[in-house]
C-alpha cells in the first residue's frame, strides 16, 4: 500500500487516479503470489511449439550466404552450380524478382538492400537458399561462388573518426547529430565542489544471445502471408513485414507463441524473415530459416560498446555539484543506436542541478546494435555507480549514505521536472542494505592476502517502464466458468501468460487451470505493442484488468435479472455470485441462465491513458559480496542481493526469476562478456561462439541470490499499480560488483569485462598483485 | 425490396424492425453481389488445409476397428499379437484407462459406451489402434482377434415391430413415444372434401457423402486438449468433449478451419474424435483419425427411411379440406430421429384446417440417423407434393395454379398462428412458372414413343432458417484500412466467409481482399452456434453487421475529433470519412491519428433476438423438365428451375451455388441414392462405396439449371434481411421430378430411388412401357 515516503510531498498517495480507471484492490487473492508459470509443463517437458519446432507440409529450409569479410563489394554472384545441388529449390539473391526490397532504418530511410551488394560488416547477408533439408540448403550455399573486392575496414569507434579512415557510408562515418543535453551550469558546478574526479569508463559489446536463436517460417496462401516469428512482437513484425512487401496489413498474419527470450533483438523484423518470405513464395512451399549460433552473434543485434568519460563535483556534505559526460559509441554498420540513453542515468538517477552530456555515435563495420536490455543503461550505469563510490571515498562517506542522500523525488531531465508516479530508490537502497547486511558487510571487507572479500553497491533507474496504450484484451467467460485470455503481447519466457491469467483469476475467480490463453497473433489475439522496455505488465494488465471487469460487470447483469435484485448488490466470490443484501440470493456462474444460453460472456479491455505531468520509472539497488582471487585475478560473486521498486510486484516467483536473470546478465557484463573483433588483421569478430564468448552459467552466479520486491502499488501509474521490472534488474548489477572488487583490493576496474587477463594487469599495476 | 404480395395484411413491411436493430440498408454495394468465394484460391490450388491435411511433429495415424457384424456381442478382445505390430503405439479397448466413457444420446442419456461390447450394427466401433503410419494402424486392427457372438438382426422397420423380432435394446425396438399432431377435425375434413386420396410413399436412407469423410486430429498440451476436427460447429464439438472427457471447457480446444461438406452429419462430436483424443493421451504424441469412405458409409450418419402415407380431401374449387400422415420410419440403432421433422411440410406449407399426423420411430440394426439437410422435409415434400399433384388432376386444375390457392400467410402449426416475418412461395411460385415457360412446356408434354417428356412442379419451406442469437463476431480495422474479421461459425464450403466479409465490406467500404478471417476456433475466434439447419447467415451476418458498426462508430467518432465536427455529420464512403455538412472536411481512413495512433480499433457484435410474434420460414419452388426412357427405364433431368425464398441474397453466385447443390442432393433422392441392406442373410450394407451407392455427377445434373433468388428483404427477420438457404433449396427438388415424371408417362413413382429398375417395374405393371 502506498507509503509516503515514496512519493513526492505534493502529490499525496491520496490523489484521485486517473479517471475512467477501476478501483484499486483492496486486498489480492491471486495477484501478487508466488505462483509457477502456467506454461510450466509445456516448456519444461518439450511440448511447447517454438518457431523452430514448427514443421509444415512440405516445407523446405533456407540458409543464408554471408559476407565473409569485414568489408567488401561484391562484384559477382555465380548460382549455376549451386542450383543443381541436390535438394535446391530456390536461390534468392538481389537479382531475384522480388528481392529488390530497400532495407529501411527508421530514423534514416533506406540505407541499403535486402541484399546489398556493399557488405559492411562480416555477416551481412548476400544471397539465400531454400532446399529439401538444412543440410543440403548450407551445401547449396558453400557452392554459390561470390567474387567479392575486400575492402579496407575499421573496426574501432576511435579510428573510424581518423581522418583517412575508410568511409562505410557515403557522409562518412558519423551515425546521426551528436547528442547534446544540458542543465545548469557545469563550470559553476564544478568551481562549487570540493571534490571533483574525472574517470574514462568503457563497456564492451555485448551479443544479446538468447536461448533460442532467431527463426522464421513463412508461408503463402494465394497472396496472404503467414509467417510464424520468434518475435517479441507479433504487430511490429507484421507492420514491418506490410512496409517491406508492399501488401496491407490484412495479407500479413504473424504468429509468435512460444519463444526463448529476445532482450531487444527480436523487436523489429530482420532479413532472415523477409528472406523466408521470398523464397516460400517463390517456390509455392512453406520455409523455415533457422539462424545458426555463430548467424546470431555475428548478424542480429548487440549491446553497443560505449567509451564515457565522466566527470562529477560533489560538496563534503555528499552534495552532487555538477555531472559532465562524453560519449564515443558504435553501432556497428548501420544506424543502430550506439550512444543511445547512455547519459540517462546521469541525467536523472540522482539529484545534480547542474549536468551537461555530449554523445557521439560512429560507424565501423561489424554488426548493427540493436535495443539490449535496457538499452545504454547499463553502461551509464557502469560509469556513474563507480564515480559515486569514487565520490564517497573522495569526502568519506558510506556509498549508500551517500547515494540515499541524492535520491531524487522529480525527474530532472524532463521538461518541468514533474513528479515521479513513485519513487522506490530510498526504500531500495535503505531496505536493500539492512536486508544484505551492508554495514556488517563492509567492516568484513577482507583486503589482505590472495583471496580478499569486499562488497558494493550500485543504484539505477530505468527511463521507461511505464507502459500504456494502446493495448486491447479480450477474456471470455465460458458457461462452465472456465475463461479464454485473448492478448497480442508475446511472452517471451517472463510469464506474461502468468501475470495476465492472475489479473483475470483476481477479478473472476476463475483458477488459472481454467483459463486458456491465446497470445501472439497478429491474426487471432488482439492489438499489442512489442514486448520490450519493461511495458508489458504496466501495459497489458490494466487492459487484461478492465476486460475481465467487463466480463464480471456483464455477468453480474445476468445474475441480478435472474436473482431479481440489482447488480450493484452483487459480488462475484468464489464462483458465487451473491447478493450483499440478502446472502441466500446467489447463484454459482454455471448456474447463471443467460450465460448458459449465450454459451458465453465476451469482455473487451483497453489500456486507459497515463496520468498527465507524471514520470513513471521503475528504480532499483544492487548489492554485492565477491571474493577476488589476486593471483589469478579471478572474480567470484558470492553473494547478490537486488531490491527493486518496479510497483505492485505482480507474481513473486517471476518477479525473483526476472531480477534473478537481469542479475546475471549484470554480471556477464561486468565479468566475461564483450565482442572481440581482430583489429589488426581482419576485422572479424573472433569469439563468434558459446566457447570463446562466455556468458555466466549457473556455475557463474552466486547460490545466495536474494530478491526485494518493494511492492509499492501504485496506482498513480495504471490499474494494477505495477510498474516494468525487466530491465531496471539490470542496470546496476554490473557497477555493484565493480565496487565490490574495489572494495576487496583496491583496484578501480573502468572497463568492461573485468576479466582474469584484465584484472590481473591491474592489480600488478597498483602492485596489489596478491 | 419489401413486397406487400409477401408480407400477412397485418403485418404491413413498414412495421419497425425489432429494437436495437440498425437501419435498414438503402441500397448495397458489395451485400447482394455476384462475387466468388474469398477463399476460392486456397481450395482449389490445394493450399487450403483441411483436418485430413493436417501434419504435426511426431503425429501417430489411427484406424478403428469396427463389429463386422449387423449385431452381436464382444466376448474377447485379444490385442496381443496387434500389440506387437511394426509401429503400433497403443491400442485402446474397452478396457484401457480412461476409454470407459458412456455414449450419450441427448435425448435419452447414455444408452452405450464408447466401446460397448453389444454391437448394434455393422460398423460400430470396437477398438482403436495407433501406430507411426496408417498402413501399420490398419494392420494392426486386422491383427486384432475379436471373439464375436453373432446375433439375430432386424434390417427393417417394420419387421422391428412384428412379434418375435430381436430387440436391438432393453426395452423393445421402439426409438421414444409415437409422435402425434392434430388440428382441427380430419374426418369432418374429408367429410367435406369432393375428392379424397390416399396413398403409401417411402424414400429410401440416404447416406450424407460429403466430399471430405469425417477426420481428426487429437494433441494434448499438458492437460489441455487441442482437435482439429472436420466440424460444422467447432463450439457444439467441445461442450461433447468436455461432457464426454470431464474437462472444463478451458481445457479442450476445437478448430474446424476448412471443410468439405457436413450436410448436417458433422453437428456433433463423435466417437472417431473421442478415439482420437484418447489415444493421443495414450501415447502423448498427436494422432490423427481420418475416416475411410466405407467407414463414412458405416457409421457416421445418414437420412433416415420412412414409409408415408398421406390421405389427402379437396374441395373442387382447389380448398384443401383434410390432411392425414401416419409415418413409419428408423434412425437406425440408435435414437436418431427416424421419423423427425418427416410431417412438418404436411402441418405447414398450405392452408388447410385440418391436418392429423402421427410418427412411429423404430430401432434396427443399421448405422445411426443423424440430421441431414433439411431434417424429414423432403420425405415429406416426396408425399405431400406427389399428393397435390394428384389432387390437383383429379378436380382438373393445374398443379402450379392450385398451389398457389393454398400459400399460406401465417404458420398455422405454431400456437396462435402467428404470422410469416415474409412469405415468398407465391412469388416463388408465379415468378418460377412464369421463367420456366410453365403453361408452354406443359403442351409440350411427350407423352408418345420411347422418349417421353414432361414437366413437373413441387414446392417446398424449412421450419427452421431464421437464424438467431447467440452469436458474437469481432472486427478489428487497422491503421492502413485493411481488417480483421474474426468469427466463431464454420465455412461448410457454402462461402459463409465469403458472405460475413461482404457485410463487412458494405459497412466499412474495405475491399474484400482486404479482409483477413479467422474462423471456427474456439479458443481464437467467437461464440457461434454450428452450422446447420439453414440459420449460419441469418445468424452471423447480423452479427457481423454489428460488429462492423461498432468499428465504424468508433471511427467516425475519432475522425470527428480531428476534423473538429460532430460524428453524425460523418460518412465512411470509399475509404474516407466525411462531413456531409461540409464536404471540404474529410479524412482519409488511414489519416486518422487517433486509429494510427491506436494500432486498430477492435468491433464487436451480437446478434439481437428474433421479432417476438412472427415465423421466419424460407421458402421455395422447384420446377423439373424431363425425359424417361421407357424402354430403359432411364430418367433425365433436361432443366430444372429453383426459385427461392430465403430473404435476402447475400451474395448472387453462392446463393446459385448453394441451390444447384441442394437440386444435385434432390436429384440423388428421386433418383438414384439408396442404402441397400441384405435383409435376408447378413443384415449388411452391400453398397457402401461410390460405384455401387450412387450419388448424381456432373454427367447426371441438367446443363440448364436456373436459380431465382426471390430477392426479398426481410427485415422482420433481422437486420441484414435474409433467411436460411441450404435446407430449402434441396426440399422440394425430388417430388419436382417425380411429378414431371408421372406428366411424361403417366406413372406414379411413389418410391425412392426411381431408378431403372424401379420404374421399368412400373411401366410395365401400368402397361406404359414403351
Amino acid at each position: 500500500m502506498p507509503d509516503d515516503r515514496y512519493y513526492v510531498t505534493d502529490v499525496p498517495p491520496e490523489t484521485p487516479e486517473p479517471a475512467d480507471q477501476p478501483a484499486p484492490w483492496t486486498t489480492t487473492t491471486v495477484v501478487g503470489k508466488r505462483l509457477p508459470r502456467v506454461d510450466g509443463y509445456e516448456r519444461v517437458s518439450g511440448a511447447a511449439v517454438y518457431t523452430a519446432d514448427v514443421v509444415l507440409p512440405d516445407m523446405l529450409y533456407a540458409a543464408v550466404l554471408r559476407c565473409p569479410h569485414a568489408h567488401a563489394m561484391v562484384r559477382k554472384i555465380d548460382t549455376s552450380k549451386a542450383e543443381k545441388m541436390p535438394g535446391v529449390a530456390a536461390i534468392l539473391t538481389d537479382k531475384s524478382p522480388g528481392a529488390d526490397v530497400p532495407w529501411f532504418n527508421a530514423r534514416t530511410g533506406p540505407l541499403s538492400r535486402l541484399f546489398d551488394p556493399h557488405c559492411r560488416y562480416e555477416g551481412e547477408e548476400v544471397a539465400g537458399v531454400a532446399a529439401e533439408t538444412p543440410y543440403q540448403a548450407w551445401d547449396a550455399v558453400r557452392a554459390i561462388a561470390v567474387e567479392y573486392e575486400v575492402l579496407p575496414f575499421v573496426a574501432d569507434a576511435e579510428d573510424a573518426l581518423k581522418p583517412g579512415a575508410v568511409a562505410i557510408h557515403q557522409g562518412g562515418n558519423r551515425s546521426g547529430d551528436v547528442t547534446r543535453y544540458a542543465r545548469g551550469d557545469v563550470d559553476a558546478g564544478f568551481a562549487a565542489a570540493d571534490v571533483v574526479v574525472e574517470q574514462i569508463y568503457s563497456t564492451a559489446c555485448e551479443i544479446h544471445a538468447p536461448t533460442e536463436t532467431h527463426a522464421s517460417v513463412a508461408r503463402w496462401d494465394g497472396n496472404r502471408l503467414v509467417v510464424w516469428d520468434s518475435t517479441q512482437g507479433v504487430y511490429p513484425i507484421q507492420s514491418g513485414l506490410v512496409q517491406l512487401l508492399k501488401l496491407p496489413s490484412s495479407s500479413v498474419r504473424v504468429i509468435g507463441h512460444y519463444m526463448g527470450g529476445g532482450f531487444g533483438s527480436k523487436l523489429s523484423v530482420s532479413k532472415h524473415t523477409v528472406i523466408a518470405a521470398l523464397l516460400a513464395k517463390m517456390t509455392a512451399r512453406p520455409v523455415k530459416l533457422h539462424l545458426t549460433r555463430e548467424e546470431s552473434f555475428l548478424a542480429v543485434g548487440n549491446r553497443p560498446p560505449d567509451t564515457m568519460t565522466l566527470k562529477a563535483g560533489v560538496k563534503k556534505d555528499g552534495t552532487l555539484t555538477a555531472l559532465q559526460m562524453t560519449v564515443l559509441g558504435t553501432g556497428g554498420a548501420y544506424p543502430g543506436g550506439g550512444v543511445g540513453s547512455v547519459d540517462w542515468v546521469v541525467r536523472d538517477l540522482y539529484t545534480c542541478p547542474n549536468v551537461k552530456t555530449e554523445l557521439t555515435d560512429v560507424f565501423i563495420n561489424a554488426g548493427q546494435a540493436r535495443a539490449f536490455r535496457a538499452p545504454g543503461h547499463p553502461q551509464g550505469a557502469w560509469a556513474l555507480e563507480q564515480m559515486m563510490d569514487q565520490l564517497a571515498e573522495r569526502i568519506g562517506m558510506d556509498p549508500v549514505e551517500f547515494r540515499l542522500k541524492n535520491v531524487p523525488m522529480v525527474s530532472q531531465a524532463t521538461s518541468g521536472t514533474p513528479p515521479y508516479s513513485s519513487t522506490g530508490l530510498k526504500a531500495c537502497l535503505e531496505e536493500g542494505a539492512k536486508r544484505f547486511g551492508w554495514s556488517e558487510a563492509r567492516k568484513r571487507a577482507r583486503t589482505e592476502g590472495p583471496i580478499r572479500r569486499g562488497v558494493g553497491v550500485a543504484a539505477g533507474l530505468w527511463r521507461g517502464g511505464g507502459g500504456g496504450p494502446p493495448a486491447t484484451i479480450i477474456v471470455k467467460l465460458f458457461a462452465d466458468g472456465s475463461a479464454n485470455l485473448n492478448m497480442g503481447a508475446s511472452d517471451l519466457g517472463t510469464g506474461t501468460k502468468t501475470v495476465m491469467a492472475m489479473v483475470v483469476s483476481e477479478e473472476l475467480g476463475v483458477p488459472l487451470e481454467k483459463i486458456q490463453i491465446e497470445w501472439a497473433d497478429t491474426a487471432t489475439t488482439q492489438y499489442a505493442t512489442a514486448s520490450g522496455g519493461s511495458k508489458t505488465v504496466p501495459t497489458e494488465s490494466p487492459a487484461a484488468r478492465a476486460a475481465a471487469l467487463d466480463v464480471k460487470q456483464q455477468l453480474l447483469t445476468m445474475a441480478a435479472a435472474q436473482l431479481k435484485v440489482t447488480p450493484e448488490e452483487l459480488v462475484l466470490k468464489n464462483g458465487e455470485i451473491v447478493s450483499t443484501a440478502d446472502s441466500s440470493k446467489k447463484v454459482a456462474i454455471a448456474g447463471v441462465n443467460a450465460l448458459r444460453g449465450r454459451g458465453l460472456i465476451v469482455g473487451v479491455g483497453y489500456r486507459g491513458p497515463n496520468p498527465e505531468g507524471k514520470v513513471i520509472c521503475p528504480f532499483g539497488a544492487h548489492f554485492a559480496e565477491v571474493e577476488v582471487n589476486t593471483r589469478t585475478g579471478e572474480v567470484k560473486v558470492t553473494r547478490f542481493l537486488a531490491a527493486q521498486d518496479s510497483g505492485r510486484a505482480m507474481n513473486e516467483l517471476t518477479y525473483e526469476n526476472q531480477t534473478q536473470g537481469g542479475i546475471t546478465m549484470g554480471l556477464g557484463l561486468a565479468l566475461t562478456e564483450g565482442r572481440i573483433l581482430d583489429r589488426s588483421q581482419t576485422g572479424k569478430m573472433v569469439n563468434r561462439n558459446w566457447h570463446d564468448y562466455k556468458i555466466p552459467t549457473a556455475m557463474d552466479v552466486p547460490v545466495e541470490q536474494i530478491v526485494i520486491p518493494i511492492d509499492l502499488h501504485d496506482y498513480q501509474a495504471n490499474s494494477t499499480a505495477a510498474k516494468g521490472l525487466g530491465e531496471p534488474a539490470t542496470v546496476p548489477a554490473a557497477p555493484a560488483v565493480a565496487n565490490a572488487i574495489y572494495n576487496a583490493c583496491g583496484v578501480r576496474t573502468p572497463d568492461t569485462p573485468v576479466n582474469p587477463l584484465r584484472l590481473m594487469g591491474l592489480l600488478a599495476a597498483s602492485k596489489k598483485r596478491g
